[in-house]
């Protein structure tokens, strides 16, 4: 059974986004909130119109904080529908549904993992969760309500992850609310620094401090709520902090602190994490002048190699370029060979890191 | 008296890059490298022709363990040139210049804020300084080597500050060694975390750990360098620590904490900083129909209003979009009304923040 008319209560960014989606998927959907400015540039954005059908899937995207009042009062408007949340920690709400009348199997715990640094209804936009992680626990769920929360899920374009409340808790302390907490408190130490100083600052300290500019009502409620999965994680990070300071003056023991963090970060997936790089880079120097990347890629042909990737460092107004060509290591070998034999400016490569 | 040749010691990213932007102005560059194979890129890069007039300018661009021994020898190779470091302190190579037979005044301190995650002469890029602070302390210094210095800045595109060396040392303690050790400390939490938790991580843990990557032997010279400044940072980033703590289950204390974090992190100027941002924003809801942006800057025009600036939330197959105005606090009540009498879905403003 299809998803046909769901209530979302809360007007902010995520339960907005949430309605933009359905209706771009011709789902009718109410949005109500307690601010009546949010509920009403939400409504005007979604523009769904009026039907008679029952509400059959409710969507909880209130603070966390009036989660355990809204459960209440949406389930005895709704009994018979489905319910899911929203909120970024999951055993709370789950503890708010067992204190409230609401049957365990009627609600589905959900997060999806998206937001921005701007909140509220104006910030909405229908493709927010598309191709991001949105994580369920459907432990004790049933079948039809399990499948609503899927549909929704899948029409807002996001991928499903299943974890357990309490296994969702402690991943998001450490890969979204340490973050939050060590951006904040970076950035506190701004406050008091002559602007002049700031007028230097670089692409490093903005993107470190970038999510300390989020909505500080919304994450000290979250931050609390998920407190015990936090706190270890802040203790151990004191103890390190204090390692360091002791250390400062030590070029070797800084240097394996950072090294620390170069193996932490190396662990992130994707393009700029250390998964899948185990191409051999060969540098090549080529002048700036028509055909010669041309002339490089059929020196390349005839050495029989496959370059896997390429990338060039040039800017304008520079006479020479350097282009890093990705290859297997044997690849590299026979192509350095070659290059070198034809007199190109080519050096010994490096292995992927 | 321009400069006409350079000699450049260490060729990594700093010299390299820099070794590319005088080129491409015509200077004559030699560089060199207790590495061979980083020469011989370089070198290969500049593609400078041998000259016969003697080195006028000799930029030390050395790792930081390296300027002591470096600034002797270069001193006698070529006594009668002007010298300049690029370090990113400023204290130990002015206390290096004082231990060495190099004159004071021959030596002008500066260092360019610029940098990429990736190092070496692979990495080197002619525009790597354009429109970057160069921070230099002219103090003692003759009037040659001054006039060099700041030749050589402005040739690679950047804009010079300056700033005393112990104050230099501080502001950069603060803006960049702090957020490299907060993006460290952070980044190794994740070393033995399940990768199914790293494959749900947001933008946010990538920003906040973007930097963890960066080279560690350097950046142990330089922070170890900067201890005394650098110390009483970190010692009031533990206390904070040690408080949020303690208070980490309480909501409104979280919240402090967190509102902290905006307070500093608005204090960051340019495009996301809190500077000049003191337009109303006034909301109008649009349809995903052809011409219905046009028709509203027609109405904006007949309200005789001035929009400033303009943002527009929509995404592809939403069927409706968020228009945001700004306008100054008069025109926005102006363009408020006559939208509204026009059965425009306008809503009531924002003062900007």
């Amino acid at each position: 059974m299809r998803v046909r008319h769901t209530r979302i209560v809360g007007a902010g960014l995520i339960g907005t986004s949430i309605g933009l989606a359905l209706r771009s998927h011709g789902i009718s959907v109410d949005i109500v909130d307690s601010d009546p400015r949010a509920e009403a540039i939400a409504s005007d954005l979604l523009a769904s119109p009026t039907i008679n059908d029952p509400v059959d899937l409710v969507i909880l995207a209130t603070p966390i904080s009036a989660l355990a009042t809204v459960i209440e009062s949406e389930f005895s408007l709704n009994p018979q529908a489905s319910f899911i949340d929203v909120a970024s920690v999951k055993i709370k709400p789950l503890l708010d549904m067992q204190a409230s009348n609401l049957p365990a199997q009627q609600f589905l715990p959900t997060h999806p993992m998206a937001g921005r640094e701007v909140g509220g209804a104006e910030s909405a936009r229908g493709d927010l969760f598309r191709d991001r992680p949105w994580i369920i626990d459907p432990s004790g769920v049933d079948g039809q309500t399990l499948e609503r929360g899927r549909e929704v899920i899948a029409l807002c374009g996001a991928t499903i992850y299943e974890l357990p409340a309490s296994e969702h808790d402690r991943a998001v302390a450490l890969i979204s609310h340490l973050p939050q907490l060590t951006a904040s408190l970076l950035a506190a130490k701004l406050t008091d620094a002559p602007s002049q100083w700031l007028e230097l600052a670089g692409g490093g300290l903005r993107d470190t401090t970038r999510i300390a500019a989020s909505d500080a009502r919304l994450w000290g409620e979250i931050i609390a709520a998920n407190a015990s999965a936090i706190k270890p994680l802040l203790l151990s990070m004191k103890e390190e902090l204090a390692t360091l300071i002791i250390n400062i003056d030590n070029p070797r023991s800084v240097e394996n602190f950072i090294t620390k963090g170069n193996v932490g970060r190396a662990h992130i997936p994707g393009k700029h994490g250390g998964a899948a790089r185990s191409y051999t880079q060969l540098p090549v120097i080529i002048e700036d002048k028509p055909g010669q990347l041309a002339a490089l890629f059929d020196e390349c042909d005839s050495a029989g190699v496959n370059v896997e990737d390429i990338s060039i460092e040039h800017s304008p107004g520079q006479l020479t370029g350097l282009v890093l060509l990705s290859l297997s290591a044997e690849h590299a070998v026979v192509l350095e060979k070659h290059l070198a034999t034809l007199g190109w400016a080519v050096h010994s490569p490096r292995g992927g890191k």
